[in-house]
Order: structure tokens, then sequence, then C-alpha cells
């Protein structure tokens, strides 16, 4: 299996078709094949097929979803392209790292690089998501990096990276660590979102805070399946036990 | 002086208004202000500036010229983008190593780097005026890299090579983040395994094993002072709720 196949784009509520076919196209001459758009104002549109150019049929087999949860669900390992955390408690990288940690990843598990809205970038909600926020590099004065130019320049960073990894004549054996699914995790929020409102620990005043301290230690632990299992298994527990 | 001002991007017989604002705004991005154009079919327009988007200083700014040896004269190391060097003696180099040569040369020297028009590439004539040629990367099965999108990765490359010698990467101080000590990281474990025996997740025969796997998961994470007062909260919230 490529390893770029199993590295996703996913841009959210893009509102320039021109971008999306532009990204296609970024991507494609990177081997980069995986295409997945969140609510995109316009799609599909003829001015995202004449800028793919030769690279429609990433357009075509693009996936489109209606939330993030769904476009992310199958990854472990979720990065999001931004230069602040707005204060989350989620660490910044550079993009030369994220290359380097999304490649390795990718050798077993299915990897995701999030793209904001143009003007806007990553929502809250969307950084909720991520494991790692990516900085790409930018002259201060100017950090106008358009959409399909940064992931151009995302996708040249994971080819050089898969490049070097490919070179190497014994490539390290994968450690086949199985982690958890960003499709597993949200159950696994809902089950402990659910126990913490039963117990009177959460409620609606602090919902919104309390579910995303939470979101973002989880996160930053990358849990693995068996883990996750033990996890799940103790909130079924406490459920079966509490009063009322 | 900054190093990058030493160096000049040259679009050559460019037919795409398009793509001059586009490369504009992809070299300035990047720190990189030096734009000439020589011979482009349509210069200025609108296209171009609504395209270069805040960079348009850059194409105001952009050099033009009639022929090539003017756009390059005062230019002691010349490379120009081509994959093949189509039999004349010019050595073709990687783009990463092409960036450390230009960004080293750029600290007295000027230089430039060609871009040849959108469908032929350079000319014959303009790969002779050129001491290398450079090959950028790109998928084999479709190496279609738009001409704006080229000149993003060539920008960003030789701003990633000049950040590595200016240094001027700002270390990142560790912020002082306070974790949880091990005494108080002991004192969760007590609380947490006195819950999940209640709740009876936990039992003398699996007791060992599970405090085992829990505490590797969470000795991973390295949680934090705030975060370990949730979990506690959460743990005191289900001791309350509990039957029994």
């Amino acid at each position: 299996m490529n390893r770029l196949e199993n590295i996703r784009f996913v841009l959210s509520n893009t509102s320039h078709a021109g971008n999306i076919g532009g990204s296609a196209r970024a991507m494609k001459v990177m081997g980069l094949t995986k295409l997945h758009l969140i609510n995109p104002t316009d799609h599909p549109s003829s001015e995202a097929t004449a800028r793919a150019s030769g690279a429609d049929d990433v357009l075509y087999h693009a996936g489109i979803h209606d939330d993030l949860d769904q476009a992310i669900a199958p990854c472990t390992l979720v990065m999001g392209t931004s230069a602040r955390n707005r204060g989350m408690d989620i660490e910044v990288i550079e993009l030369q790292q994220a290359a380097k940690m999304m490649v390795a990843a990718a050798s077993s598990e299915q990897v995701a690089l999030l793209f904001g809205q143009e003007r806007f970038g990553l929502t809250n909600e969307e950084m909720q998501r991520c494991h790692y926020l990516v900085r790409m590099p930018a002259n201060p004065e100017y950090a106008s990096l358009n959409l399909a130019a940064a992931v151009q320049v995302a996708a040249y960073e994971l080819r050089m990276n898969w490049l070097a990894v490919a070179q190497q004549v014994a490539e390290e054996r994968s450690e086949e660590v199985p982690f958890a699914t960003a499709a597993k995790m949200q159950g696994f929020y809902e089950h402990l979102f659910q126990v913490m409102h039963e117990v009177d620990f959460m409620q609606a005043e602090n919902q919104a805070s309390l579910a995303e301290k939470l979101r973002m230690m989880f996160n930053r632990l990358r849990i693995e399946k068996h883990e996750m299992d033990i996890l799940r298994g103790f909130l079924s527990a406490v459920n079966k036990n509490i009063k009322k």
C-alpha cells in the first residue's frame, strides 16, 4: 500500500470552486489523491474541473460530507492547518515536522490534514478534532497563503518526506500500534459526557468548556484501541451502578 | 541585507495573467519580492492584480524586459526550472539542493530562478543561460505542475533554507506547563482504582494488569494539573452517585 493513499486532505466549507480544482491538481502532482470536501459552497462546478486540469479524477472521486466527523471517521491522526491554537491546548507544530509524522503514521493508519474555510480558517469546533495544528511557513508581514497554494506546499512537503522514507533501503517496520479512529473517539466522548451528565458532573453551564478540555486532553493522548476498550468498559460499569 | 532580496524569480513569456498574479502572491507569502517578467502576453492586467491579492506591490514593482539577458544581467548564479536538460551539458539538480545553493550565494550575490512558458517550458536559448537546471518534484504519472504552483513550491523551499541559515526561527519557549506531580498521579490512581472496584469493573483477578495498562496510558499523556482536577472531580461525582 502506498502511504500517500492513506493521507487525505479535508477541505472544509471551501467557498471558491477554483480553489477546489486547484487543490486537486496540487495534490495529484505530488502523488496525493484522497480529497474530501465538507459542505463546499459550489460543487461540482465547471470552474473546479477547469482548474483541476488533468486531475479531474481526484475531483470526481472526492468524498463529499455534511460534517467533519464523517470526513475524518476512519482517521487515527488528524492535523489542522492553523498558525494559532486560539488559546486551546493543542500543540502547534511546523509543517516539516507534521509531514514527517503523517508519513510515518500513514504506513498503517489513515491520516487527515484539515484546511479551514478560505477567509476564516478552522473553526474552534474543527480545531477540537485535531491532535496537532500545523503552522504553514509564511512571511510574517504577509501571510496570506491562498488555499490551493497551502495545499500545494503541504502536498510537496509530504511528497518530500515520503520519498525520503521510500529511499531507505531497510524500511523501519511500523509498530502497528492500532490507535482509535476518530469515529471511535466520537463514540467515547458521547458515552463519557452522558455518564458525566448522569452523575451531575457535567451540566448545561459547564458542558462546552468541559467538553473542550476533555477533547484536548484525550486528543493529546492518542488513545490505543485496547485502552479505548478499557475506558468504555469502565464507563459501562459506572452506568450500571449509578443510582436512579 | 535580507538574502531573499537577492533572489529574483524570472517568468518568461507567461501567457496567463492569472499565473503572474498568483506567482506574485506565492512569492510574497514566502518573503520573496523580486519578480521579473520577460515579454508577458498580458500585463498589466486586472486579472493578475486580483489574483495577487495583497501582493500587488510585487506586481507593481516587477521588472519588465524584452529579453532574458536583460532580466538576469546582474546575476552571478542562474538556475532554470526544468526536469530535463535535452541533451545539453547542464547539470540537473533537485529543488532542495538548488535552494540551498541559491540561499548560500544570495548572501553576497544576485541570483535568478527562471520559469519557462506555461506550455513549453524553457527554450534551449534560455537553458543555455543557466548554470543549473532544477527538477521540481512531481508524481511521474502526472507531473503537470501549474506555473504559480511551481513558483509556490520553489518559494517555500527557499524560505525553508533561508530560515535554516539565518536561524531566525525563534525557538519556542517551553510554556511551563504545570504537570501533575507523581504524588498527585498516585492519589489519582488510588481514587480511580477504588471507584473501579466499587462499580465491579476492577476485581482481584484483573487488578494488576488493568492497573498497569491504565498507568501506561496516563503516563504517556502527562496530565496537566487542571486536567487532573477535572478527572478527580468526575471520580468524586461518580462516588457520590453509585448505588449501595
